[in-house]
């Protein structure tokens, strides 16, 4: 079987290796040119996942036509700000039947569709899958036992690309909520830089571990109003990913944070980190997306600020731990006093 | 007003030192009698709390009896299998409006009752509240911003508790829901053993995102068995704990538990850790209890494993990892597949 990969920056190659090792041919594609003698000759993803041996049955091409091309699983592992200028390039190649499984973690800015939505605009037909858990590339290139949710409209397709993906040391769950999954996987990295803010700032474990707990609440309420499942939130997509993405050095979204709290302009931690950051960008869709459904999303509110609005970082934060003195969850207060 | 605080080592000097700067009362009382003059004299509790600055309105005395004389609130912040002996030691000088505040966490060995439960057997018609919420000692005292849960089963004993401990940096939150708060911060010290057993053998952020993800949902399934609420556990004494528990050094559970996965027994990482570890005595009822209420941890169950069956830590976290290729959550699969 031949899968074509659409991206080699280190999640790209992560799971290029993956499905190398399980046999499978895999062609991967970059924008970047020079990583393409990287992996077919130095075996190995300098630029962004040195280190780690890539099978010799993981290439990469040149053209774009030429990584889709006879591909069962096309897979878009590319900044979620990508995903449409990707899929205009795409659109004359992929043919019906091809899967595509996004990797991509964020909320399009303008028109605020979550990337599987911008994905089926281009391919109303093609069977589409999203990949989202806690699953660090650097961990998971080396074979660190990983977890990761498989999420798509039909049962069948999650539970192939389970099979088809699986290891031992690569777990996959399939689970129905398409909107959950992504909505978890992208605003998870606006909480991470809201906790490197934290971090940034010399606060501590306890302060984190507020803001993360309060994080996943606000990604909760916002997806159960744009259709998700509650549960979907406790699970690997939600919960879990935001655990590693604010807990981790190797997360850029945190690093980035951290510069902020720190004392530095948005520009200078980006220039500093030099991957992408999603969280930036997905502060302000999700910032807006909350704006249009109405819902409240303080720590979202607060990380805007700072980083759209000049706001100081550290009082920001104080005002996010000054609430009122309240019922932790008014829900259950209601209920049982 | 005056407040006694039975137990001196570092979380329950931490309670005393805010409550001492927002100008109460503090007598403390600890077993061991070398913390007394630390507490009087050097201002400094040099064995549990270094570095932090003891106010002069908290004191320490030798006899237990003067700690909850005329003291409004009486806080038991010893390990929780000295609940008993305490209360036992209590009975005849506490009187019938002193409000009892347990800061304990654990379940007790043989009765598998919470702790509050075991205060309630002594004192059944006293105020009766807890605390729990991720609140490392050593940051509280030197105040870091921090959020924690009050749990009563009335509601006026807990809004009281919020008004008298609040501060601009600890920040309270009232929960009913009593019977999640304290098994969230029980059962979270197992979780945190099996966490650092996972850093201990080498594992990832990913490995330990995965644990904690599945950790709390198996805390939530006790706890709905026991007829605590479920939101409780995505809160500050759930999930909130959790994170901060398997996260941070400061922790001694998963410092434990990181001795006991680079090949340490049980007895050598307990002598090393030197505090006491609640997680081990946690992991022996919690299991028990799950086992009675007919409830699957498979986490707490491979824990107890290792720590009192000799079975060996990689294989346990091996076995975890390896469940069968499955939906990640049945209910969401069920309702919309």
């Amino acid at each position: 079987m031949r899968i074509g990969i659409i991206g080699a920056g280190s999640w790209g190659t992560a799971v290029g290796i993956i499905l190398g090792k399980k046999g499978y041919e895999v062609v991967m594609w970059d924008r970047n040119k020079e990583i393409i003698p990287q992996i077919n000759v130095s075996k190995e993803n300098l630029t962004y996942l040195p280190g780690v041996l890539i099978p010799s049955n993981v290439t990469a091409v040149e053209k774009i036509e030429d990584c889709v091309a006879g591909a069962e699983f096309i897979i878009l592992a590319i900044p979620s700000q990508a995903v449409r200028i990707v899929c205009k390039q795409l659109v004359n190649y992929v043919k019906e039947e091809q899967i595509l499984v996004s990797l991509a973690k964020g909320i399009e800015i303008g028109t605020l569709k979550r990337i599987s939505e911008v994905v089926e605009e281009f391919f109303p037909t093609n069977p589409i899958a999203v990949l989202s858990g806690p699953s660090h590339a650097e961990e998971v290139s080396r074979d660190i036992p990983t977890t990761i949710a498989v999420s798509s409209k039909s049962k069948e397709i999650a539970e192939y690309i389970q099979d088809v993906f699986i290891t031992p040391k690569f777990r996959i769950y399939t689970n129905p909520d398409i909107v959950g999954v992504e909505l978890g996987g992208a605003v998870k990295n606006v909480i991470a830089l809201a906790a490197g803010v934290s971090d940034g700032l010399g606060y501590g474990d306890n302060t984190k571990a507020a803001l993360m707990t309060r994080g996943i609440a606000e990604i909760a309420r916002l997806g159960v109003a744009l259709g998700a499942e509650p549960l979907t939130f406790a699970g690997l997509s939600g919960i879990g990913d935001l655990i590693v993405t604010c807990t981790s050095m190797h997360s850029r979204n945190r690093r980035a944070g951290i510069l902020i709290g720190q004392g530095k302009t948005m520009e200078e931690a980006v220039a500093e980190v030099k991957m992408v950051v999603e969280g930036i960008n997905t502060t302000k869709s999700t910032y807006e997306l909350a704006k249009k459904m109405n819902v409240e999303m303080p720590i979202v509110t607060a990380l805007y600020n700072v980083l759209f609005n000049n706001k100081d970082a550290k009082v920001a934060v104080s005002e996010l731990m000054l609430r009122d003195k309240t019922h932790e969850i008014e829900e259950v207060a209601q209920k049982m006093w």
